[in-house]
Formats: structure tokens, sequence, C-alpha cells
């Protein structure tokens, strides 16, 4: 199996997936288009939380308990910041923090968002090519009760609290793809989307100019995000259900119109599968909680065995 | 004793000079004005190298072993930042580092040096009235046979190798003396300059507009940073010698001119004493290692014995 495959990813959940796909395919073979519309300045950084998860799962430094950030992480800087009274609502990590300065460093230094990712991916021996979905700044802004909040004000700030009206990319309409984005798309037998949350991870990829109309030409198949009705990390059902949608895998099969062909979704949803056949997407059941690395590579075997097939139709 | 005493000091040499007198006077009684010409922007922060040494001393949190630092540091974002490329020339340890990052927050919200340095130091609990020269940016240039170099670019990265042929302080022209300054000297019985190098961390205060000028009209006394033709501590020897003086607490006399009413020298340099007086300067001759906090407290105490003995004269 040589197929190119192309996975569309946020973070924690993305990230699962991605780890058993770059597993499985031989190098070369395997390009990730990240999203950076959760990117923010923070104590004068450019942090960018998606691609930053998607770098240390595969370079098997993440910590396995969060999902976000590293294992064996240090705190002597946070900690130090609170006592001199600091800003300390996002929690930074001493080796964390390194890699926030580097990338700052390097951009100030006049290199793109994608040279700086691939250098930090060459640096940790990540092998796959790693892509934000530009290298322009695009970021999400939520619309709620309390009115539009910066991305990782309403996530992390406020905990997803407030009651979501919608959101926008501020900054599409101008960003372009990231050098590499469309051409790895031009070239792909297989795309997939990763089971990241659809209106904060996904969105803003396909909402990069060019980006969805390249997506659309390919078979595409997605893993559900939401199980039983529920968000597997994050607050993807909630939203959901504050914007009046019932969470399901159908629902998110809805969301996507139509870009995909084939949906995986978990033997809890079994009973959706008539009506996500039924919009003309093919659908294939397991189970798609991803518990540990064995799970990871036994569910990117089957996205790719279940794409192979869709390629096919 | 109730003297009004303001303290000039650079770094390690200064500081401890500096802790012995904060333990010794009444709250209240103790300004100390720090040089800020080591001060300088490294990974998008300013770094205040002799500000955060006295502040670490006072506030019991310094390495005793380097003098510089925190003790317990720990050095996680450094070890990281060096695995992805980064600058490491410069040590940063992870608790440092916060005090790097809050200090350049605050300033980039509009806080001037001093305020900044007055909310560190209430947040450390040191009850001194530390205050920077000044608020503007000072920068200590050193002109070597290798051309001129930042100062901490001959410090640290070139590890003071290169032969220095002598100094400027960039910025001095048009800098001010910090608010306080000039109030604190003209309300002290007492003005001692701490054993620290004159070239690089007393001349770059003495070279603030104003300063000179109100330092000359005290009681001021000195304690040599020179102990038997050498530096304690860096490279205050290497320069006299490398500019053709012979290093020595008499050449330390000397090189402040018309400044010191009396000088406390070490026991090594008793020989030195009678051509000191000879210049119209007064001698104490003492051991002046500072080893541990007991002999800081022996010297700051000997060093206002002598000084209340100066303010008679």
């Amino acid at each position: 199996m040589a197929l190119n495959v192309v996975a569309l990813a946020g973070g924690v959940g993305g990230s699962k997936l991605v780890h058993g796909l770059a597993e499985i395919l031989p190098e070369g073979k395997l390009t990730v288009i990240a999203n950076t519309g959760d990117d923010f300045e923070h104590l004068g950084l450019t942090i960018c939380p998606d691609l930053d998860t998607l770098v240390y799962t595969l370079a098997g430094l993440a910590n396995p308990q969060t999902g976000w950030g590293r294992a064996g992480e240090t705190w002597g800087f946070l900690e130090t910041l609170e006592t001199l009274g600091g800003p300390t609502w996002f929690q930074l990590g001493d080796r964390d923090l390194a890699l926030h300065h580097e990338r700052t460093r390097r951009l100030k230094e006049g290199q793109s968002l994608s040279e700086v990712t691939r250098h930090i991916c060459q640096a940790l021996d990540i092998s796959i090519n790693l892509l934000p979905m530009s290298d322009h700044p695009v970021r999400t802004i939520v619309d709620t009760d309390d009115g539009e909040l910066a991305f990782q004000d309403y996530f992390v700030a406020r905990r997803c609290e407030p009651r979501v009206k919608g959101f926008r990319f501020a900054g599409v309409e101008t960003a372009s793809p990231a050098p590499g984005v469309i051409e790895a798309l031009g070239t792909a037998d297989l795309v997939v989307l990763c089971p990241s949350n659809p209106w904060v991870s996904l969105d803003p990829i396909l909402a990069v100019k060019g980006i969805r109309d390249a997506v659309v030409e390919k078979a595409v198949v997605g893993v559900s995000p939401i199980v039983g009705g529920k968000a597997i990390k994050g607050p993807a059902a909630k939203m959901y259900s504050e914007l009046g949608i019932q969470p399901s895998a159908l629902t998110v099969v809805e969301h996507f119109g139509d870009l995909l062909k084939g949906m995986v979704i978990d033997t809890q949803d079994e009973h959706l599968a008539i009506d996500i056949e039924a919009l003309d997407v093919h659908v294939r059941v397991t189970n798609t909680i991803m518990m540990n690395v064995r799970d990871r590579i036994r569910i990117a075997e089957e996205v790719l065995e279940f794409g192979t097939e869709m390629m096919a139709r």
C-alpha cells in the first residue's frame, strides 16, 4: 500500500489518528495539514497549540495524561511567574516554553511558520510532512452570549463556558494555503478528516482559500469526533447543542456537506448508519476510541482500508 | 545609628555588601542605585543582570555557588532550546526566565524600569529602596582589539577574552537618573561605592547626568574590588592590565579621582595605605573577602563605622 495520504487535523484527537497513520504509512506518504486558528500571542510569544500537540505526539514527547503538553514537564517558570503577579491562565511548562520561544525568534527573523515548523520537525526527528494550513495568521473568533472572544480566551480562560452563537476566522479572507498544502492535496489518493472539532479545528482549515476545493476532488473519509452524542474531548458536543443541533455522527456528516465520501463511526452509533448512508456517504463501524498507541494504529489501518474502498467507488 | 545610606552597586560583589548593609540598617535607611549598563535584549526579553543579582541576593534566592542566578534553579527551558537549535549562550534558568518575562511584559505595558523594579521588590518582600540608575536604556559598549562589543557579547559570549581598549555608555548622554536617585543622594549621610567593577559597574552609574555631582557632595567611602592585585570576581583586574594600569586598591582610588573620602582595603594591601593617604583619601584596613553572610554583615558594619568617621572629617 503506497497511498498518498493527507490528513486534516486539530489538536488532541487529530494527533492520535495522525500518530497511527504515521506509524504505518511509508516515509513521504503522509502530509498533515494542521489547524492554526487556535494560534495566539501570549507573553510576546506566538503559540500554536494544535501544531505543538501534533509535534509532541509525533515526537513521542506528549503528556499521555493530558494529550497536550509534554511528558516529564517542569513548571518552575509558571510557578515563579505567579509569585511575580504575571499572567498564568495559560499553562506553559518550562520545556514547552522553549518551543514557543524558538518559534517566535525564527518568525521574527523573517522565517515563515511552515519553515519554522519544518525546522522543529527536523530537530525532533519527525519525518512526516507537517504543514500549517497557512503561513498567514488566521484567528478563530467565537461569538458567544458574552460577545466575541478570541479562541484561547473562550477555550482556556473562560473554560468554554459562554454559550456559543457562531464562529469566524479572522484573516482567512486574505490567507493563502501554506506552501505544499495545495500540492499535497493535488497528489493525494486519500484525504482523512481526523476526529477533530468540526467547528474550530477542521472548518478553519477548510476555510482557507483553495483548500476546500482541492479536498472535494478527492476520496475523503472522516472519523467522527462525536461518539454516543458526546465529544471524546473538548467542547464539540456542547457547541452543537448551543447552536441548536443534536450532536451526533450524523450531524457531523451533515456539517461537511458534499465533502465526505465515507465516515468511520463508533459501534455505539451503528444505528445512525442508515441515515448517514441516505446522505450518500458510506459508513464504516468500528470502535473509534483511542486509549493507547495500539488503538491509534488499528484505527489508522481501518481508515486506510476503508479509504482504499472509497477510492474505488 | 540612623544614617541615610546610598550604595552604588553592580552585580555579584556589590550585592554581597548591599546584603550586609540591608541586614543592619533600619528600614527606610538604605537606597541602592544599581548599574543597568549590563542590561540587554535577548529572546525578546529585557534582561537586567545586576538588578537581578541584587534582587535574588536580597530576597535570599541567590545561588550561593555562582553568586548570580537562583538557588534550586531548573534548566528545562534551556535544555530544550538547545535541542531546537536556539541560542543558549546566555544562561537562563526556568525561574529566572519568569522574572525577565514579567519585567518585559510590564515594560511593554508602559511601566518604567523603576516601577517594575519596585513591583518585583514588593512581590519578593525586599524592603530596601532598590533603584535602577536610570529608566532610560544605557548600554555599556566595550572597545576591544576585536572592535566594539555589546557588554554581554564581551562578558558572556566572548568570556572577556578580547583585549580591552576602552568603554563607552551608549545612551548615557540623554539618560536621566531614575526617579528617587537624586533625592536619595540629596538626603544621604553616606554614599558607599560597593566592591564592584569600577569600569563597567560603577562608571556607568556615575556617568548618568547629575549623579556624580550629587555623589561628590557627600561623605563617600569605597570598598576595593581589587585585592592583592586581583579581582575577587570578574574581569576588573584584567581590564586594568589591558589598559596599561597596575590593578590595585591604589589605582582604584585614583580611578575615582576626587570622589572618595575613604577607602576600605584588604589586609593583603595594607602596604598601599600610605600611597592612598597621600592622595588625601583615608584608609581602613580589614579582611574584605566575603565568604558568607556573617562576613557581609561584618564588612557592612565596618563600612558604616568608617563612614561615620569620614562624615566627621
